[in-house]
């Protein structure tokens, strides 16, 4: 390559050089004659002078924000320094200049900072992602994904591939699909994950396999989701979870120290998933703060307080410090009815006054007795175990936000375990599987004999809120998986079709084996500080699963759908 | 892990010491009442001895081929060594044996060796993976893939991620489709290849880009194409024809030396694509042998031979020695005809006779003058330029074969250069690009005046006769974009429909750039020595592009295709 330096690396050392650059015009200024011109590339900027005399000073002067140019020029010290960029002590003063490429007036600004709504950002990706903080959101998960396969490739994974054309076995989320032209009427579908050819390699004796792997759902999309997805997705043989667990931990803590220079703590926290329903009101705990929530159900048994008649239990967070507003009380009990609370109470502490909703139904005894101190009030709800869970969770991570009890820039992992195996639709009348029908049982005896106390041996990986992981030991003999679809419902005739061949490959021979996927762009996402998938995804869907830059899904010729037999319409 | 070391690792060395171990019963023998397992995992086999006596010899006895096994046991010197393995010198004692998994008797054998029909190790996919030679192919693809990345990551390549469900922009090859559920009647498209959006990446300003992509194309299969591949996409900007073929034979020189520690010679030889045609008579000239394609046309001219009468030209490659019988020259003919040849003739110098179907119609000064050496053949195809060519190139190919004129082992690379920008289809009457309709052409201005004669920005990359990439410089200029999407025929809706977003990009500040896909099946395929494309994929379709191990496609859910707003039939 002719270019003698990137738009970083220039500084008072380099002075008296001649040296040739290349990049986009960032910014250009004629101050008095004198064209300044900020020369940027994906490492950084570097400032170009044309003088007034200059053979190329006509050039410059038809240089505008986001040409392309490469420029030849001596290195000479600057008059004014610039201390917040590394080439800000020289500039170079330009021997000769062209003009590569030119450019309209972009439709965003080219700069970290953009008022430019989410909308203009996609359509125009190719410019949002000019601006620097875009490309290092790309550039960090290109770090992070070669960090995280460097580990996997030291300890003996082998990045295997596997097939984007599958086969639908809608179980869980809905699959894309891809009709088939040679045999009309029939479809491929899109993975939502590898999970069983991950097996199949175990079964082939691989030992040690994983992927950095496209997943695809067709669900109705969150603020975090994507209809499709990466996963790191990894498989071992003749592991338990423990040894799951030592791998996962191995890849985030080398990732994290080598990325963000941070010492992650290890082997992580673990907690039951029944403990983190409890005491956070979710599966996924946010551990950066306490404010856990604690079981008033026994202490309000003997009080007569009309809001908590007939409810199964009591259960409350203290907030230590702060003002709750009366109106804010009011938004916040929103919050919990949004949450599927059934109501919100409060008892607020303060200079030896007890205030709040519920204070008058409480005797000055059973007012001490709640041991709250200076400042402290404390949020209670009544209800059924899952809603007051669910609310409490939801009320607990919104007051942690309001009253900055989060600190930043720290990273708390834990290990959700001890999950159940299936969870009971009423419904519908039968048992789902809570992570997916591969899962092996604690014991296989009482998935038989009483399905809804049979324990899963599976584990989710969480950090600061999210679960960016989840994974467990698979069922690894043929009776124990087709008891297991039994369980779920499935005919002899459902497992035949969906699955036959994998509950046959697992009789020559399968070995005990286990794994976990993480979610990349969440890893991403958390390690970048940002909030938005979007922002580490380089050409996301929007919330609707359009691209709208490419304006897809479009329609398509007549003549394609011919060639597939389909007709569009109901 | 519990397990104190694989397979292979166990020699002389560790004589006396406790090891635990795993794997699979690959051979159980049982002699005079000794029983001896291999097992074996995915490094090696180790040989377990059980004698009468052990506590463990009842389990011993019922271990049967591909039965998953764990070992305690102390290693002892073997009485009759086998040096073909590691590990041939020790066995181990054991004291401890559990079976993990029991294996019915699998439907092929697990061994290197196999009689299975493609079918059946396609449908039991899983133990055809299991084979020793098949896990190398999958070994050696996990470690050509890190190879590769290594140094382009090494180069300042960043790899990012490109959509799987993308737009259909039908030029070349068919899409797969994919309805989309919540905008019945459209649909995405799976990509044929990243191409646009590299080229966006490019726009973006990341400057050096890479991914291993999966691309998918909707054609009749050919031996080595698969409905889904995977190549080594690459593309950097501020780049010439020349830097992009450094940056390719930095990688290829790099992985062959890591993976077979061989020494290849770069910079690569170079060769127009016209000069291939010539002495090749195809775009991927096999290098390792000569047997170049000569150009008999004005010698035939005042010869009156009723077989070369009103034919363009006549081409003929020298068999330098060996016997080509009567029936094997009607094969050959066959074999030209196929490949759209005329007619076979030949002329073979032995002994001082000239013998073969011709040989009348020439007289001893035409024949000497042909310049044949002892042993020689001279095969002669009439016919125009295209025919001769391709017929000539199947020949040459035949005859190096049949007389062991390849060396192995040998790795010959090539550029091939200087391609015309577009085809013309006289069927259709307009041009098609002949890479793609993103290729720079050498002279824009040639493109608007004379298109016929318009040269590309374009090399391919070939070895041993097989095309492994092929890259362009690109257009940078929405003029000339715009310019080669008319000459190709499109109209302005066409354009905007198809490609107006892209249009528009160039528009921004496009640095000129370019960059090359490498077929990575294809790379993996020649590097292990194999000649089935299928063979390198862990997962691969049929000819006719299923999975007959999953059984994909298949038919799906009336209720799935209702909520797509699909219907299968004409």
């Amino acid at each position: 390559m002719k270019y003698t330096h990137h738009n970083n690396e220039l500084n008072i050392k380099h002075i008296g050089k001649e040296v040739y650059l290349k990049g986009w015009a960032a910014k250009v200024r004629n101050l008095g004659g004198l064209i300044f011109i900020d020369l940027r590339d994906r490492f950084g900027i570097t400032q170009l002078l044309v003088k007034p005399g200059n053979a190329f000073y006509e050039t410059a002067l038809k240089v505008r924000n986001e040409f392309v140019l490469e420029a030849k020029g001596i290195v000479i010290e600057r008059e004014s320094k610039n201390s917040t960029i590394p080439t800000g002590e020289i500039e170079v003063e330009v021997t000769v200049l062209s003009i590569l490429s030119i450019a309209e007036n972009p439709p965003i600004i080219i700069a970290n900072d953009t008022d430019a709504l989410e909308d203009t950002r996609l359509k125009y990706r190719y410019l949002d992602l000019r601006r620097p903080v875009m490309q290092n959101f790309m550039i960090k998960r290109h770090e992070i994904t070669q960090a995280i396969r460097s580990v996997l490739v030291e300890e003996g994974f082998y990045e295997l591939e596997t097939p984007i054309l599958g086969k639908s076995t809608p179980e869980g989320a809905r699959d894309y699909l891809v009709p088939s032209r040679l045999y009309p009427g029939t479809f491929y579908a899109l993975p939502q994950s590898p999970q069983i050819y991950k097996q199949l390699f175990m079964v082939a004796g691989f030992e040690k396999y994983f992927q950095i792997a496209r997943c695809f759902r067709d669900e109705d999309l969150r603020a975090d989701r994507q209809p499709e997805f990466t996963q790191v997705d990894i498989e071992a043989s003749f592991v338990d979870m423990d040894d799951v667990q030592r791998i996962v931990e191995n890849v985030l803590v080398k990732t994290f120290k080598k990325i963000l220079n941070v010492d992650v703590q290890a082997p992580f926290l673990k907690m039951s998933f029944q403990e983190a329903m409890e005491k956070y009101g979710n599966d996924k705990p946010d551990m950066r703060f306490e404010m856990l929530i604690n079981d008033y159900t026994t202490y309000f048994k003997s009080i007569d307080l009309p809001l908590f008649h007939g409810k199964n239990q009591v259960r409350g967070i203290i907030l230590e410090q702060g003002v709750v507003t009366r109106k804010r009380f009011d938004q916040l009990t929103e919050i919990i009815k949004k949450n599927h609370g059934d109501a919100l109470a409060s008892i607020k502490y303060s200079e030896g006054q007890y205030t709040g909703s519920i204070v008058k139904y409480l005797n000055e005894t059973e007012l001490k007795g709640l041991n709250l101190k200076e400042g402290n009030t404390l949020f209670l709800v009544p209800g059924a175990f899952e809603n007051v869970s669910s609310s409490l969770s939801a009320l607990r991570i919104e007051l942690a936000n309001e009253f900055n009890l989060i600190s930043e820039n720290v990273y708390k992992f834990l290990w959700v375990t001890e999950w159940p195996l299936l969870e009971y639709s009423e419904e519908e009348g039968r048992f789902y599987a809570k992570h997916h029908p591969f899962t092996a049982p604690v014991d296989a005896s009482i998935l038989k004999n009483d399905p809804k106390n049979a324990m899963a041996k599976a584990y989710d990986v969480v950090l600061n809120g999210y679960e960016i992981g989840g994974g467990s030991i698979r069922i690894h003999s043929q009776e124990v998986q087709k008891l297991m679809f039994d369980t779920l419902g499935l005919t002899k005739k459902d497992i035949e079709e969906r699955f036959g061949f994998f509950v046959d490959a697992l009789k020559y021979g399968t070995p005990p084996h286990g794994g976990l996927a993480l979610g990349l762009d969440r890893v991403v996402m958390l390690m970048t500080n940002t909030q938005n998938i979007k922002d580490v995804v380089a050409f996301p869907k929007t919330q609707s699963a359009k691209d709208t830059m490419m304006q897809a899904p479009s329609p398509v010729d007549n003549t394609q759908l011919e060639e597939l037999q389909i007709k569009v319409g109901k």
